[in-house]
């Protein structure tokens, strides 16, 4: 197949324990960074509680609108864990018994342990897909487009892998970046007469203290080598002419 | 005023930079953390990219569903930073210079140093309400109930103490954490039935790891104390009972 398409995502992240502010939520980022690297750009993320109707209406709106979800928390073996009902209910299918998941917890479990609450694990949208869990058992699912991981950062890490033929990016988006030791005011305007001139690059401007001193990360991202290079000879063009320094990070 | 109601926030983070996995988010941490703190409920958080669309639908979305909006990013010198022409097209009114965020960047900068770029940052909706900025002269600013606020974390949060005053909140959000050497599938059920017997009090459950042990926090939230203990003596009783040990984190 061709792979000079664009492909996009959109990250749900469930739980209260986010919007409270108690966890620092990463999954968002370890998400992103790990799609990005196989050409699929996230291009919103929301984060909404433990509420059935919030994830579902988010699932419906991002799952016509984006080429994948991604969604995480919400399926482990407590009352606050609902993502797997939501999902067969914005889909309108069964909610059942997972048979593969079912053996797999059960060889997972000594005799006597797989009790009620783990067993809620196995109840997933019918027919859904399996993502195998390598790191605690409890596979997550995908149903079409949509993919349910667990919220925990390590588990949610170790399943990625598992997903890398699942899932089919577009291009590889490619970024460099350069950081000055300047201030974003000073390079504002030759910085916007770059992105005039180069309109389907992505060139964002990210101020940074380090050490005590100020500076500018110019971050340039494309699907496309030789159109960062461009952006990046004209950007160190003005660089040098206003004898600022480049720094490494 | 009475303060027997429950008052809600949304969070806009605006940058492609958290979309890429480029940079970590830590304000929504951040904001919710301190909008609990004075009684008000984060419901919804959204990250769309520099794009002014989707900015001005998720703008417009949240304004009216919410009683508060606060925004992250967006807000500097450069031409990715766009939030201040999406909340004026927002709000359908002016974008033009405000007159007292002029005054403060002149005296910020030294004689000759307030140039062009620096000047876009006094670009705002006509009329808007600033956001005093203690940390870099710049301010934030305020149209009715939409707030907003830096990217960059350290300026953001030196900007929340000038606006404790003009936040209301409603009751203060009240928890309380009870630490596990458990896993979540040994209490489920018995967490299920505390909750079922105490529908208006959120009760959340979140694995953790600490020291190579693996264990689950109990998080109890309400705005009446005497609910939440409530729920802690009949978690204890059971806990109790089950012999599980309770450890401080």
């Amino acid at each position: 197949m061709t792979k000079n398409i664009k492909v996009n995502a959109a990250i749900l992240i469930i739980g209260n324990e986010i919007l409270s502010g108690r966890t620092q939520d990463t999954n968002t980022s370890t998400l992103a960074t790990w799609l990005n690297s196989i050409g699929v750009r996230v291009e919103e993320v929301r984060v909404v509680p433990d509420d059935e109707k919030k994830i579902i209406d988010s699932l419906n709106l991002f799952r016509s609108n984006f080429d994948y979800v991604f969604t995480s928390g919400g399926i482990g073996p407590t009352h606050d864990d609902i993502t797997a009902q939501s999902v067969s209910k914005a889909f309108g299918i069964k909610y059942e018994i997972h048979k593969e998941a079912y053996k797999i917890l059960e060889t997972y479990y000594k005799p006597g342990e797989f009790n009620e609450g783990r067993q809620k694990m196995v109840w997933m949208p019918e027919q859904a897909n399996l993502i195998l869990n390598p790191t605690s058992g409890a596979p997550g699912f995908s149903v079409e487009n949509v993919f349910c991981l667990p919220g925990v950062p390590s588990i949610l890490k170790s399943m990625l892998g598992g997903l890398t033929n699942t899932i089919v990016g577009g291009e590889p988006i490619l970024s460099l970046t350069i950081s000055l030791r300047t201030v974003e005011s000073e390079i504002a305007d030759s910085l916007s007469k770059v992105q005039e001139n180069n309109q389907d690059v992505e060139i964002g401007s990210y101020p940074f203290f380090q050490a005590g001193k100020l500076g500018v990360s110019i971050v340039i991202r494309s699907e496309d080598q030789s159109k960062i290079d461009i952006c990046n000879s004209q950007i160190l063009k003005f660089v040098n002419e206003k004898k600022i320094e480049v720094v490494d990070r």
